[in-house]
């Protein structure tokens, strides 16, 4: 009820272009509760497969909603439970969700500084300080500064503009797989208008960041088939086909010298960018000299030569080759077989099923009869060219919000009132999200919204939470509480 | 002197014609003492870094050469010793040499049906019964059958046409380190007018077999560099350059769809095949249709339907192929090297240093930096694309005597006569043989002679000797004891 007579107040008492002074001086105010209240979560060990902490987690994240004032509840599934809180507020006709997950990737604790992962441990000083513990930034701390922004809001009198919802996912770094179903179950109360997805490192400028969509990916093994079994290059080279030769000139075929795909209509879907996309790609701050002096790469495919671009494009991906032995075990043969790992990534327009067909149809075009399985001795004597194309894990699709969506300029709107400069708006993230599925299946448009340190070592060991980031993030969730 | 009286009687006794059926009836009538002798010494554990049992073998063979009446010697070299035989034959206006080995690969006595691979087992009846032991056909079964006949011959009141050379080397199966330093050492007794070479296993149709030569091998790993670790295929999908696909179009572009080898100038130096060449790969009996359904292959190369005509040319095959990781391992990245391991079969006209020259101009010419070791930061910013050849292990160039040759000409001749029919005559063998550069620094006419069954189990376990196949074989040596 405070936070509705608050809502009534709020264009009163503080003008939208001072929020971000009042929700700073309210979180440098709060320091040290905020802080140990992440520490405290970040205490409780998170790994999806340790069910009874998992629980513990949910248990406290119901509290901490609860502790607000917010209606919050545990939402069991086929798997971990998320944790669900919403927040009416009175007038509002706009529903946010934010989403976030709870749980952490496994840890190696021998290749970590500190002891134990889930006994944070803070190093250095002032804004540069950082936290570190598993799920520091992967993504406990978004959850955290999210309900503090609320506090901010609250100690100012200010309410949300809108109603909130939250979802907190208890199995994302485990595939997300019972979230989908979930929503069978539980739609009524998942419904909203934004989906915003609070996740990821934010830009290396340090800049607010909304991106409108993700890449998916397919992934697929394609092996060429030679001899039954190696045999010996001398006593049969020049006469026997060699599968790797093979494999090399099929996967030659499938890309240009400069980097494009030319595997038939691969891009035929894809409607020109208009000016609109293209200043917003080249809005986007890049130090790409920096990057690629990083990667040491020289300069990058001719083709795409600018990186935002780039990723509004499928790709062919080899993510890997493998041929009988290289090195101590190498053997002078013909192998039996060659096989390249390939990753798909998808945009929006492109379904995995679509691009997977265009790879198969070009396989086949370029001679080669495909089976499913390893090839039996009369597919042999039949076919001189055979190869099998077989998918690797479940593809997920790509999602992409219009930019010119009222929720999603709504969002940006607000972060450049609150910053007096526009967020970092990235048409796609070249990666993908596991949580693609879930905005699938909701219908409703989504942003993700990543705000901590882009060199957060996520997943890896000694993950960590730059502090100065952190706090400013709680400025950032409070212009999407005020949208 | 028994010998010498017998060379002056040799025309007027037997019939060269007769050959065969006095030599055989002679091994078939000492079956017991030619096979008490070769088990024997198969007994003689022979693996080349065992140094004790191989100076037993050694100790053994100079017996063995002794008890003939045979001038015999202990030949030390910087490695295993070398065993020496000499026969001179009062008014033999040619001098042959014959090399075997005496070591044998290395036993995993675990994958052996019987408990001792150095204590003979026969197993069958008849001609199809075969003798298992390490060494049974490779290679000690061509000593104890060109023994056999130099006794065979004795019994006839037959010498050798020739003078007679033997040489029996320990460490052949390691690599022949010491053979060539060897030569500097004993070349008066290594001199000679023609080497014939008792190794390896005759053709599959049981017929006397002559090659004139064997191809050559040079071992390269080729990589090409991508960034400096991998880098998210998401992230970076389509902007960075992807190594593996760099590979792959750099190996298509040096083999045709058709499987010739499109390096420049690779086949240059192959003057075309004569008619007599012709004739003499036509003559080759060859079950292609067997082979090929045996490899589980529809087609040989369209460019070298026919094996022996395929075995004619240098290869370049691509033995391995590794990047990144293909399966359980496998991570969306863009890998940061892919490797192929080529090897390239060697002929006569093409030395090693020829086409690996030819090879880095083609690595050069698809506009690749060639670098020697994992390229640093300044050839990183320099140049796009980079690569690195490196030899895999020293080459073994070609060998191969001319058809023409006239003692190659006597050996096939002899066998004809003995036979009743041409032995088979391959031009050269496919695969590569340690002896070459051997044979290159004596510097005369060299021949193999390969006697034992195709199916000998050679280099792995349960080696095993066809009986009938080498009582048949001391018919061949006496034939190549009667030039």
């Amino acid at each position: 009820m405070r936070i509705a007579a608050a809502l009534l107040l709020s264009v009163a008492v503080v003008q939208p272009s001072d929020l971000k002074a009042t929700v700073s001086a309210w979180a440098d105010a709060h320091r040290q509760p905020i802080l140990d209240e992440l520490i405290a979560l970040l205490s409780v060990p998170n790994v999806a497969t340790d069910r009874p902490n998992i629980r513990r987690n949910a248990e406290r994240l119901r509290e901490m909603l609860a502790r607000r004032g917010i209606a919050a509840d545990i939402l069991e599934t086929t798997g971990n439970p998320l944790v669900y809180g919403s927040l009416t507020v009175p007038n509002a006709t706009r529903t946010v969700l934010f989403y976030c997950h709870y749980d952490g990737q496994p840890v190696d604790r021998a290749k970590w500084r500190q002891p134990d992962p889930f006994t944070p441990v803070v190093r250095g000083d002032g804004p540069e300080a950082r936290l570190y513990a598993r799920s520091a930034s992967d993504d406990k701390a978004p959850i955290v500064a999210l309900l503090a922004a609320v506090d901010a809001l609250k100690s100012a009198q200010l309410t949300p503009s809108s109603n909130v919802k939250f979802i907190f996912e208890g199995e994302e770094e485990a595939g997300s797989v019972s979230l989908v179903p979930a929503i069978a179950r539980y739609r009524d109360r998942l419904t909203a208008d934004l989906m915003i997805i609070l996740d990821g490192p934010g830009h290396s400028s340090g800049r607010p960041t909304v991106a409108f969509g993700a890449r998916g990916i397919a992934t697929v093994n394609l092996t060429v088939y030679g001899p039954k079994s190696g045999v010996h290059s001398g006593n049969y080279g020049n006469w026997i086909p060699n599968p790797a030769v093979r494999l090399a000139q099929l996967l030659a075929s499938m890309k240009s010298e400069d980097g494009r795909v030319t595997v038939r209509g691969y891009y035929d879907a894809l409607p020109p960018l208009g000016a609109a996309d293209r200043a917003m790609l080249d809005a986007v701050p890049e130090d790409s000299d920096r990057m690629l002096k990083t990667f040491g790469v020289a300069e990058p495919e001719k083709a795409f030569p600018k990186l935002q671009y780039a990723l509004q494009y499928p790709t062919l991906n080899v993510r890997g080759l493998t041929s009988a032995f290289v090195g101590a075990g190498a053997r002078t043969i013909i192998p039996d077989r060659a096989t390249a790992a390939l990753d798909l990534r998808l945009v929006k327009e492109t379904p995995a099923a679509d691009l997977i067909a265009k790879l198969r149809a070009h396989v086949e075009q370029q001679g080669y009869h495909i089976v499913d399985a390893d090839p039996d001795d009369a597919t042999r004597a039949t076919f001189s060219r055979i190869a099998r194309l077989e998918l690797d894990t479940p593809p997920t699709n790509a999602f992409r919000t219009s930019v010119s969506d009222p929720q999603a300029r709504a969002v940006v709107a607000s972060l450049t009132r609150t910053f007096g400069q526009p967020p970092v708006q990235l048409r796609t993230l070249g990666g993908t999200v596991p949580i693609a599925p879930f905005i699938e299946a909701l219908g409703f448009p989504a942003l993700t919204v990543p705000t901590v340190n882009f060199d957060n070592n996520q997943h890896e060991e000694n993950e960590n939470l730059r502090l100065g980031t952190f706090f400013d993030s709680i400025v950032t969730m409070a212009a999407l509480l005020r949208l």
